[in-house]
């Protein structure tokens, strides 16, 4: 070979590799910048999916999705009920540090302080376009709207779906009414805003094809942001009662109406991630999936399950608060199962992460980075958990052990080895303070079945300085000032 | 181009026809002729299993088949308890039918009559080559060894792993001594013979290393039986009590023991499928896995989980008799969730089909050929389901329907939506004739919670016929004849 060619090669090969690099340079940039869908559905139990153990409900988009991406099994939601939920999931911190501890009603002027700062706020300073879809329920006038904090836009019923009710079954009580009123599909009943940003643009909104609507935003946000970073919160006002389903998907589940308006929302979630498929995003998307709380079982079978977990929404055994959850990104994450806790708080502080956004430094976070248990089958750094009913402490889970301090169990007609997962045990009754805790060890009983708190008295002392120390980081004068700021 | 090569290109191509028609003619001869390989379970739950639900249990293989193949949801086995299960899977027909209605003990002289005709001499008299693996329980003497039954080979522990216990911790009951007894690995405790074919070769046997024996033996006979067709019939004796693995699974499961031993058995399936696998032999076998019943809920965490149904092993609710089933066949079976009924007693017609073999024709059957579920998600004949304890049927199913004529729940203790599925509630307690049975929708209400008897008594009626119906299809003659020949 000649001088000159030896040159020439020399020169190429210098020239391809600067090609590469550049290109896995903007490569590493797209991929330290990725979309966020997070899809939250309403008062859908942890065994209410194909692949969290349903049997008559078919999820084949979710389980798809768990057995391609990761399926979490100890993965919470900060409440039992909806409001504090939310709040937590879009701050990363618990509930009572926003001071949205209980439910909003469309009577409340309150609402998610200005001063908390939402995951979408976090990502549209650091250029993301993002959009809300669905039901927010954290105030439903300004300042309290999603476009009042940090998203673009807003689509969606700004509270619970079965709220501004103005009809009744006559000799019916509130449960049955409303169980015929949706078999009835009577969403006019409901007196239900529709909202496109601040402006209501349907009234009563027709609840049948909410699902379908909502899911037509998404597919339309993600073409329409798709040349820029974006986030995109879809929080699915169904399943929680009063139910309500499309044309196409009524009768199609053996499980009957639930199962439907659950098999919808699981088309939905086929929808948005064959776009994003379509588009060629798929590989730059986190797609997240979980439930804002357990089962409304107080509705009967118009509500999921909670598989083989005690509880129910409303509760602090773990059919309130354990959810589904499941993650999403084709080629990134680690597909498996993963049994550590998690929680939705946690996202604020791993969408941060993974977007080279900046979490505010001003502030206590609950919520914990998972990125490295996402991408690379990492140890979560989560060790406990609390379960709040309102502003108080029930329960603690520290590693396996979960001991619960306040019940609203009736402690005189429990059995030795079994509670009864009755809708109503947890609800409605009066809060007693446990002298001695409950006990169980959640990973060898996790349905709470076998208290073992005479046997570890050292675990129960543990837990109770864990909850001690916890309770005195609350800072509740921020908290009070925060709630006197909303009322 | 010449007439010789023009007639010479013709020559060829006729050739290269009939060498293809030859291998598609000997590749449908090999299709038509699968293997088959049943792996049963003993007390695994409904709930067990990743893909089922369970939270901490990690069964990777398991979960894959299921994804891979067909995960059933509605699959039943024939009875709650041991024997009769085993009798009925293995023949194709109820325990009523068979004689074995209820356990065999280590005194029992009975077994499986000689007149009942298994899977495994159906499928030996058409060539296969058979090999029974594990557990029997069909009567320890013979003629009623596997060997006896059409089994070329046995490999095993003849009845249940609890059996002629010699040992006792004082001061602990029944319940907990075992327990100790399993923490303590005291596998001398339990004076069982390990045999090969119809000789003791082991006593007492060393339990701590059954899962691995058992798989390393099914491994062998895969090997060495691959020249022909072959069926193995492999019933593992855990994971009912006392819990034993081997070293390498101690303290690997997040579920304790009971997790352990599961996971020992999802990583014997792995060691299945990759044998199969690598032999070339997965596409020509059909895997069946499943279990003879739901969990023994007494043994607490050294039991299992229904997941999200009620009841447990030797009950008739769900939870006693739905179990998991996950069918595997590469290339061939549809994957999917297939929430149709099947029962075990299924397998010996549907074997029957796909092998080619002859279902005797001088009985009655009680299984339906699901091979057209497997191999083109069609609809299986099945439409209802007997609940048998002993020799009574205590509930019957219909389409989604299931009536309770007989129970031993405590119907004063009862609450109006939800029983208690407490391992003691169906056991050692006495049964009730229901004047109105307990209705449920199963496919509304999985978990038996909410009884609709009073409003659908139509319902009821039709499913009362059917009971009479069925009742007086009972030969009781040939059942009484059956069972004088075993005493």
């Amino acid at each position: 070979m000649t001088n000159f060619k030896i040159k020439l090669i020399a020169v190429a090969s210098l020239l391809i590799v600067a090609v590469m690099q550049t290109s896995a340079s903007i490569k590493k940039e797209k991929s330290i910048k990725p979309n966020f869908i997070v899809i939250f559905a309403d008062d859908l139990g942890y065994g209410d999916i194909g692949v969290y153990g349903h049997p008559t409900i078919k999820t084949p988009n979710l389980d798809r999705m768990a057995f391609e991406g990761q399926k979490w099994t100890n993965f919470y939601a900060a409440s039992s009920v909806c409001s504090p939920s939310r709040a937590a999931l879009l701050t990363g911190r618990l509930p009572i540090r926003t001071g949205i501890t209980g439910v909003l009603f469309p009577n409340s002027n309150a609402g998610l302080p200005q001063s908390e700062i939402s995951v979408a706020k976090v990502l549209k300073d650091n250029g993301y376009k993002t959009a809300a879809i669905g039901k927010w329920h954290l105030g439903h006038k300004s300042p309290f709207l999603p476009t009042d904090h940090g998203f673009d836009s807003y689509y969606g019923i700004p509270y619970s779906n079965d709220m501004n009710r103005e009809e009744e079954i006559e000799g019916k009580d509130w449960i049955d009414g409303q169980i015929i009123l949706a078999e009835k599909e009577k969403y006019s009943a409901y007196k239900l805003p529709l909202l496109r940003n601040q402006q209501v643009i349907e009234m009563p909104v027709d609840q049948r094809t909410i699902t379908q609507r909502y899911t037509e935003e998404a597919v339309a946000k993600i073409k329409t942001m798709k040349d820029s970073h974006f986030f995109i919160y879809l929080a699915h006002s169904l399943p929680h009662i009063p139910l309500f389903r499309s044309q196409k998907f009524k009768h199609v589940s053996k499980a009957g109406i639930y199962g439907d308006v659950v098999e919808e929302i699981d088309w939905s979630v086929g929808q948005i991630l064959n776009t994003l498929k379509e588009e060629g995003l798929d590989e730059n998307t986190l797609v997240i999936f979980t439930s804002d709380n357990g089962p409304w079982q107080t509705f009967k079978t118009h509500s999921g399950s909670a598989g083989l977990l005690q509880g129910a929404k409303g509760g602090t055994f773990e059919g309130g608060f354990r959810v589904p959850a499941i993650f999403s990104w084709p080629g990134k994450i680690k597909p498996g199962v993963v049994m550590q806790m998690g929680t939705t708080m946690d996202l604020m502080p791993t969408i941060c992460d993974l977007s080279g956004s900046k979490l505010p430094k001003d502030r206590i976070y609950d919520g914990f980075d998972i990125s490295n248990v996402l991408l690379k089958n990492g140890e979560s750094l989560r060790e406990d958990f609390f379960y709040y009913r309102g502003d108080q402490v029930y329960a603690v889970r520290k590693g396996a052990y979960k001991a619960h301090f306040i019940t609203r169990l009736d402690m005189n007609n429990i059995r030795t080895s079994l509670f009864v997962s009755d809708p109503e045990i947890e609800i409605g009754k009066k809060p007693t303070v446990l002298e001695t805790p409950l006990l169980y060890n959640l990973n060898a009983d996790p349905s709470e079945k076998y208290n073992i708190a005479k046997e570890h008295p050292e675990i129960i002392a543990e837990i109770r300085k864990l909850l001690k120390d916890h309770e005195s980081s609350i800072n509740k004068a921020i908290f009070k000032k925060e709630k006197e700021l909303q009322d």
